[in-house]
């Protein structure tokens, strides 16, 4: 039996390996933009519920979900400055989680009292926390492009099945040629397709895709949920922006549900960065008035329409759920049947079983490094 | 380890402590207007179902949910004078229980199935019933106030939490400071936080809160699950009826579901009467037109919308919902940190795991009185 | 304690008792018209999954639910001939289940691959599949009537509850007269109930409803899952169609949910037969406006409305579905009271108990054969 068979690669709930291994890292776990100053919102990262914050001065901060007092949801309460105080007694707590007000209890109560805090940071758009033991690894999680540009972040999606099996997807460059052509001619695609082959580096998984002509697509999958790739103009565009660089992160909200996280750099300045946010206003605009990505998942799913016949602003992501969700909430992978296509797939399993078992054994696993801002995606095609 | 957290003093199930301790008493279990006569409708009381009806001389009655024949539920059926007839196969029930006709049966086979029935009566606008052993106690369940007064009987929400979290809740009176100013200027408030106390009595508890300048606010808490106390003129009725006497009912659905029972004794007469029963149609004809109560909790919770921006008639109920059954479907009160304020909550935990504990261990309960009509709440503030 | 009660008559998942029962025949698992040339569909039966396709060539076809390769639905892809292609990496399988293509693979994968693939035929508007071991029994299932005739099949329900409920009500004669007439004059009606006998065959069961007139009615049950009968002319057809045979079959989904299919053998032809069909459109238009069944069903179930005071294009579905799938997911048996009406329930539960415990007990269960074409129902009142 494979070591990916032996330990489970797809949990992250506290305590197991893969919880284990995930909470060394920052995880990106909302889009900054979604966060307005003064409001608390609930999240759910790796089973466990917090409450994120972005106090007055506009410090965005992971705190307990409930209060210690009695359990209420500290999100339903009032942030005032950077401090957060509950709904139900007006308990009141600093941004480090000391409580430092009890209005209806004796003077020395509140010292004693203290709710988890976690490290808290922004970066391309996206808010990261820190829900390990000790001090979070080194700050950014990645390095954003060096070229001027536009930062671009996406609709967060709420998918609901395991991150691995959408991590996974991103190493799989076959299936563009499928999902995304469904209706077109794919036998003329298929002679097109890349070869895939990956290697393991300090940082995560670089991978190749050779296309027949020779060109060499590469991509960067960083330790431990996100790719970094450069994909066409996006669809509904019209080109502008042109090729951009995209970062793929996926979180988990449980075993079986996470948050699809993308954010992008778009090499525009000037009047070309007016037309791409004059584009984003009318595509956003169209989302709007469209059917939600999961309403029109499920249509799918039950047979009550076919995907191929599917038109929607934000159709890529639909294809991408509908198949990737498709497997399952947890996909059973003692099933597959693997073929040279899935190499990149393969490697990274290898790798995450490797260090996962050595968590579940008590070796020492490997030491993950920052990924070095000059090692890039190359487009090759 | 103290008794209340070795027992556990929140399931109502048939057969668990708790269970049977429920079951020793009157238990509010639906508003006498929505029951129309001639109809029969299901209801389900701490994790069992039930039929209620109103046979055409006005009687309610609890009834089994199913037929004994073949399992159909007898809420589908017909009502027939006081009896319930069975929609499946027109097996007919007096309302004791007891089967009178069986269309297509041998005759003398009906007179050897029954069904269970349950006593059941109606007490300030309330349909009381008694699912335990034996006799019922004594009739009713609470004295109502001796004044002159209308029975107003608010709409009954489905809470989905357990019982017990909203109960305590109504020995809190520091919460109301807080939940119910959501935006409001609560420190100013927090300077005249009542000093809770409270006493066991021989129906209950009685409960003090002393404010700074010496008010003390008494409110009763009737076993096992019902709270009388005095409270301002109703939100939306602009001061019409006054000072009011409310009861509060929680009676377990399951063990994550209760129902929210609230009747109230208003001291008017006459015109007055009149005026405060123009509010109140007024006042419905709001709630109408509403969003339902729940589906804006829901929001809450989600962090679609901050409980501070709402605005909603039912606008204390949403706030008392979204902290309570924000606790959880069943509370947690292992993570607690209690203080002073908590006296109340407190002491009737104690009570009742001492209860509990007595059932469990086979000892003689206490023997609850019912209360005096001669001890009433005082407004105190 | 009966045979009944130590075997799970209830239960069709694979490798129970019933699920090995079941396997042995040929089950109705869609609606011919309901499938389209070149499409796909998701179906479950007996708790697996499956996908369901109609080839360009008019060939329906019930394969595995999922590609082999990385677990894809393989509804999701393209219908190409009668093949199917999966959508995420462009595998394709022929209608018998081997792999053709694998686009980015070596060239000699393919043949080392295949899917399940399962014998599937339509007759009288209804597909058909065998998912046992072996070949599958003689065609068709049950004969059609020998008369010229028009097929009308109506729209399929899906009902929550198991399907043995439904399939035993279709042996419950008696239950007309009351669930089918709320509200009317059922004293009057109950004194013309039929008395209930039935006999073994060796194709399943026949059933004999007495009247005290001495007019017999003959109904056919069909093993495992189907009832063929007469029916008065259906209702919101003006009596147009006269009266029909009808065969009803309960296909399992799950344990908790069945299909609920009929088909029907209207003796009308030429300009009869386009009255009838004109009827036909305008009561599926009525359908269109109409409520969903189930959602009526579940206004009922709740006491939101009820049963008696219900009108609905399919009035007698709503009512069959209330009180069959009121019964509970899985009716508890263990409880009722049956009398000499229930004849017909009690000889099926026997024969069905008894095929179980042999299959459970690894003895040989009955040879059942393909019903005689002279064998009928008979209409008797």
């Amino acid at each position: 039996m494979k070591r990916e068979e032996l330990v489970d690669i797809t949990s992250t709930r506290p305590g197991t390996p893969g919880g284990r291994f995930m909470r060394q890292f920052w995880l990106a776990v909302h889009r900054s933009e979604d966060l307005a100053k003064g409001h608390a919102k609930p999240i759910r990262i790796m089973s466990e519920d917090y409450t994120l914050y972005r106090g007055e001065s506009g410090r965005a901060q992971v705190f307990a979900y409930r209060c210690p007092h009695r359990g209420a949801p500290l999100h339903l309460g009032w942030v005032e400055g950077d401090a957060l105080r509950c709904l139900y007694h007006g308990w009141k707590f600093d941004c480090g989680g000391q409580c430092i007000e009890m209005p209806a209890e004796d003077a020395n109560f509140a010292r004693k009292v203290s709710a988890p805090s976690f490290p808290t940071r922004e970066h391309m758009g996206l808010v990261f926390a820190y829900f390990g033991e000790g001090e979070p690894p080194a700050w950014p999680p990645y390095p954003a492009p060096p070229q001027e540009g536009l930062i671009h972040c996406w609709n967060v999606e709420t998918v609901p099945c395991n991150w691995l099996q959408c991590y996974e997807n991103t190493a799989d460059e076959v299936h563009v040629a499928f999902v995304h052509r469904p209706g077109g001619s794919h036998a003329k695609l298929a002679a097109d397709l890349p070869v895939i082959s990956a290697e393991e580096t300090d940082w995560g998984m670089l991978r190749y895709g050779t296309r027949p002509g020779g060109q060499v697509r590469h991509t960067l999958h960083y330790m431990p949920n996100t790719t970094r790739v450069i994909v066409p103009p996006l669809a509904g565009f019209d080109g502008v922006g042109g090729w951009q660089e995209i970062y793929f992160s996926f979180t988990p909200i449980d075993d079986e549900n996470h948050l699809w996280l993308i954010t992008s750099h778009v090499k525009v300045a000037g009047a070309e960065a007016e037309r791409f946010l004059a584009k984003k206003a009318e595509f956003l605009e169209k989302v709007r008035q469209a059917p939600k990505v999961m309403d029109v998942v499920h249509d799918v799913w039950a047979g009550r329409r076919r995907l191929v016949d599917i038109d929607h602003p934000e159709l890529a992501m639909v294809q991408d759920i509908a198949v990737q969700a498709g497997q399952g909430r947890i996909a059973d992978r003692t099933k597959e049947h693997l073929g040279r296509s899935d190499a990149g797939i393969i490697l990274w399993r290898k790798m995450l079983a490797r260090e996962l078992a050595a968590i579940a054994e008590g070796r020492p696993p490997k030491k993950w490094r920052v990924p070095p801002p000059d090692v890039v995606p190359i487009v090759g095609v």
